[in-house]
């Protein structure tokens, strides 16, 4: 079965096209919209993907907007992929309180088990299952993908990654949060949507998976890189970069971590430094 | 005497910093914002300074956010400026209707002559005037200057170039409002700040300028680009490209005019080709 998409905007940038299409996911339950930016190279080969995932309150057009990254990925012939963060809807249940930190824009990337937010949290596998499945029938695309993100973006493309063996060949992150069972903006979403015991927080936390990794798991020799601004307010209690330099140090596991002075949490953080981020990803696309 | 700056944010971003600064406007009479990206080796020497005014509806954000300027301005060596588009604050008289196109962000880059907004509404002085003195004072910049602007502000742009002959040293717009006094924009802004008698407006109108400059005039040799998407909505009616070529060919000025295919009015495109306008400009400052 096909998935209807409806274009929602179609504008010229660089040699391509970035463009926006929601559509209805069968696994949120409501309509989505993701942004794809192709260059113009998609229209003679079938090209790679990049899956961008954003962190806490934002959409699609973040990324697509601040980031600058159309401009390296059209000169390295990347196509990239945007999704937004969580469901949306009126028909979608968000934070009791209309918090930014859980609910609508605060996904996190699991699949929720608990009610009222099962029906509609399922990013997990919106992220890994079906859209990719939407792209590769709807674009010019190779089996070739990658997966990077930002914050709670940044947790959700490392674990996708863990997750997933050989689905993707690299993996990046800005800032992420490393270990969302032991920070605040982790412990809150974990408790709402797989409830309050924390054997059910790990398989979707990045150190706790990478501690329980088998010796021959191919996450092991994935190339992964990350990158985290030493002036981020957000560093010592929610990001926690030292936790996942342990764990992969535990296991072995070479990780690309740089640290870098003055920058923060923004997009201006994150525009200075995805040039480097893509031709990462290029080198294994 | 030196103007107080507030300082509102600062970024690492790039090898430099970009920050915005609030202040008490002596021409408009109200807070004004701004916002300034200098390259790391600003540090070290002075550096020129590129200009960028914003359109309808924009603050000092958009441009800041959404062009990706700062890496090529970082890598050319050019401090940018970004000022708002209009006078802000509760006391500051707005479009009675609240429209989008006159008033609050749509200051039109004129000095205003009728209530009530002739209190508030000098933009031109604060562009021309009262901000490079504000940024000579306060950050090591040369004399040297550019100045560029998108619809809105690429009338503005060109206006403040053309008035002010031997101030800057290359002026480029992206489609900008060419013939503001035969537009529905243009005619709507000037009526409300000058007044509805047409000769009041020319000498903020660009076409209207050219063909009264003198023979000897500098602006007759001073570098002017212009890049128009064609398949910006608002070419026709709002923006005519033809009749700044026209003006301009009947005094004999050159100008780099560049029409692209399947660009629009968007920051999808001042972020296509913002790296080209900004080597234009290194080339003369």
């Amino acid at each position: 079965m096909t998935t209807a998409l409806c274009r929602v905007s179609s504008n010229r940038m660089f040699s391509g096209r970035h463009q926006r299409f929601s559509h209805y996911s069968d696994v949120n339950h409501c309509k989505m919209t993701f942004a794809i930016y192709q260059p113009a190279l998609a229209s003679e080969q079938a090209l790679p993907v990049l899956y961008w995932l954003s962190g806490l309150t934002c959409n699609d057009e973040n990324f697509s907007t601040k980031a600058g990254a159309q401009k390296i990925a059209d000169e390295l012939g990347i196509t990239l992929v945007m999704p937004d963060t969580s469901p949306r809807g009126e028909e979608v249940p968000d934070d009791e309180n209309g918090d930014y930190d859980f609910g609508l824009g605060a996904g996190f990337y699991v699949n929720a088990t608990q009610a009222p937010y099962r029906n509609n949290y399922q990013m997990y596998d919106y992220i890994t299952k079906e859209l990719p499945l939407i792209i590769a029938e709807n674009f010019n695309v190779t089996d070739n993908k990658s997966i990077a993100g930002h914050s709670m973006g940044g947790h959700g493309a490392l674990i996708c990654a863990i997750k997933n063996p050989g689905m993707y060949q690299s993996v990046s992150a800005f800032a992420p949060i490393t270990n969302p069972s032991d920070c605040p903006w982790g412990q809150k979403a974990l408790t709402g949507y797989l409830g309050d015991n924390p054997d059910n927080w790990h398989p979707w936390d990045s150190c706790e998976l990478i501690k329980r990794l088998q010796d021959n798991d191919p996450f092991l020799t994935l190339p992964v890189k990350v990158s985290q601004g030493l002036a981020d307010d957000f560093l010592q209690q929610q990001l926690k970069p030292q936790a996942l330099i342990e764990a992969c140090d535990a296991r072995g596991k070479t990780l690309d971590y740089t640290g870098v002075e003055g920058f923060d949490h923004s997009y201006f953080f994150i525009a200075s430094y995805i040039e480097e981020h893509l031709r990462f990803h290029r080198k294994y696309l």
